[in-house]
């Protein structure tokens, strides 16, 4: 896996989905639409926050790829893909009591925690609606299974805050289930029409990809600038949120430097020189680059599923787009 | 509709049933199932606190009178049924921070608000994954409408605690979306392999019926002897929910009425004075009559639709279980 000279960006991975992706985001509106006052309100809150496409553009890169699902459904299925992902933000903000979501206030901020919480539920059974209604119980059972997963992800999640008790193990376990599940479920129903050996070899380069896009985004949760990704540094600390670069560094630390971290999980709401002095622990620790290794060998791993593909541009499309998960910077 | 001379329990109409219902505890338990200790520690609670499973009984008694679903499926679909209502119970509980449930803490109150929304999209998903199982697409595409229908019913009840904007038509789209949605749904299931006519009315069956059963649960919280339902009268009223009997009679009450009623909406945390004189207010002008009747209709309405089935057994407890939701006194 090498990137050329100038970084891949996500312009670079969806030039020539565009249409497509319009017409995602057209039945992804379609498919919430309703005509319940407040219900009309949080959606047209929904899609002003839209994102970036990323899991509606792994369905068709590995649908054409593949040649895999038929062209239609594959825009369906991207459409559901981003529902469910959408479905998941929403209750996951409401867990997590987030203020900000892509620089827009969370649903819970700006309605509140009850209309979160039945929002994600009306947006999930829209999406299974969608799938009952495209006749098929294939992409049914894939994304059912996902969406299991994705809540045991989110359980996981809620104990990820006891830095004696958590391991490389439980994060491991943690990052397939929260984000790598979907985005392997993306790959997979992308490929549904396609030989079985085509339809795994997508899943697991979703697994792959899914597991390092979470791990970057842990890094750059260390090593963010405010003025690129609109968040502070060490978000994720003043939270008690226990990544892989803490975990890594932990059983390395001198007990002045392990003081250091266990005053910041002591302090209920830690104060900026706390979060600063234990990013700059796990950077000197060697925290950040073990990281960014075991990000660059998934990918790797990633790339090496798409030996059995048929050559095409897609195929080197979702190459380039491991690039870009290693590259970005917001 | 003509009940006996001794009242009918919920006892009469699930004679016969016994066993069959077993299997439906045996199935819902394994559905649940989870390696993960906080999911295993929230499931034995979950199943601790197991209901009356009044869906359940509808599903599989539908099934017996319309001769519809395989009776392993209708056991299976049971199951499903019950799970859905018990991750809508979960969700339920979270969003009305409610602390206790069929006598005991809920999820929120017991671990946390943010375990009752995992774990309520966690049962949720689990119960489209059985569905998806029995590899039949009728099922889920009833249960999904449902599932949709009732978290819109969701977002009306945030809406149902301001007199003034409150309608009967508003409460009647409520308890149609909240309750009568699921138990309809319940009765449809149980009736798939049937002939259209009797699906449909089964489903009506259940509309009516499930209507009916929300209206007498909201009249128990007027009339509601703490000795025998273990809850004191008025908690609708004290957190400002606004139900039929009140609905009825607000058009219809004197200034002064009107300035009692008013002073407990106004108060965020009404006194039991204050519940007990609205209360008073509310049966003194009818609400409680009219409540009654408009539920007595509906469930003439439902025996109506039982007239294209077969006579069986199962049709007349059917008909008895109609005399049970009036009858009801917890």
């Amino acid at each position: 896996m090498t990137s050329g000279t100038s970084p891949v960006t996500l312009g670079d991975i969806q030039a020539g989905l565009e249409s497509r992706l319009d017409e995602v985001r057209d039945r992804l509106s379609q498919l919430i639409v309703a005509d319940f006052g407040l219900i009309v309100e949080v959606n047209a809150h929904l899609l002003r926050m839209q994102g970036k496409m990323f899991r509606p553009t792994l369905v068709l890169l590995s649908r054409d790829a593949s040649e895999g699902t038929d062209p239609a459904t594959a825009v369906r299925l991207a459409a559901v893909v981003e529902l469910i992902h959408l479905a998941t933000l929403v209750h996951d903000d409401a867990v997590d009591h987030s203020v900000l979501r892509r620089g827009m206030p969370t649903i819970n901020s700006l309605f509140s925690h009850q209309v979160s919480v039945i929002m994600g539920d009306y947006l999930y059974s829209r999406a299974v609606i969608e799938l009952v209604r495209l006749d098929d119980l294939v992409p049914l059972q894939v994304l059912a299974r996902v969406t299991n997963e994705m809540t045991v992800g989110e359980m996981r999640q809620l104990l990820a805050v006891d830095p004696l008790a958590f391991t490389e193990e439980d994060y491991n376990l943690l990052i397939r289930s929260k984000t790598a599940s979907l985005v392997s479920g993306a790959c997979e129903v992308g490929a549904l029409g396609a030989p079985a050996g085509r339809r795994e070899a997508m899943a697991r380069f979703g697994d792959r990809l899914g597991r390092a896009f979470q791990i970057v985004d842990d890094l750059l949760d260390f090593t963010s600038d405010a003025t690129i990704t609109g968040k502070p540094a060490g978000l994720d600390l003043r939270e008690h949120k226990i990544t892989l670069p803490l975990i890594h560094v932990l059983p390395r630390l001198s007990r002045g430097e392990r003081a250091v971290v266990d005053e910041l999980f002591a302090n209920p709401d830690p104060r900026g020189d706390q979060v600063s002095a234990v990013i700059g622990i796990v950077a000197d620790r060697g925290g950040l680059a073990y990281a960014r290794d075991r990000a660059q060998a998934l990918l790797e791993e990633a790339e090496a599923e798409l030996a059995v593909l048929p050559p095409s541009p897609a195929r080197e499309t979702l190459r380039a787009s491991l690039c870009y998960i290693l590259e970005r910077r917001s």
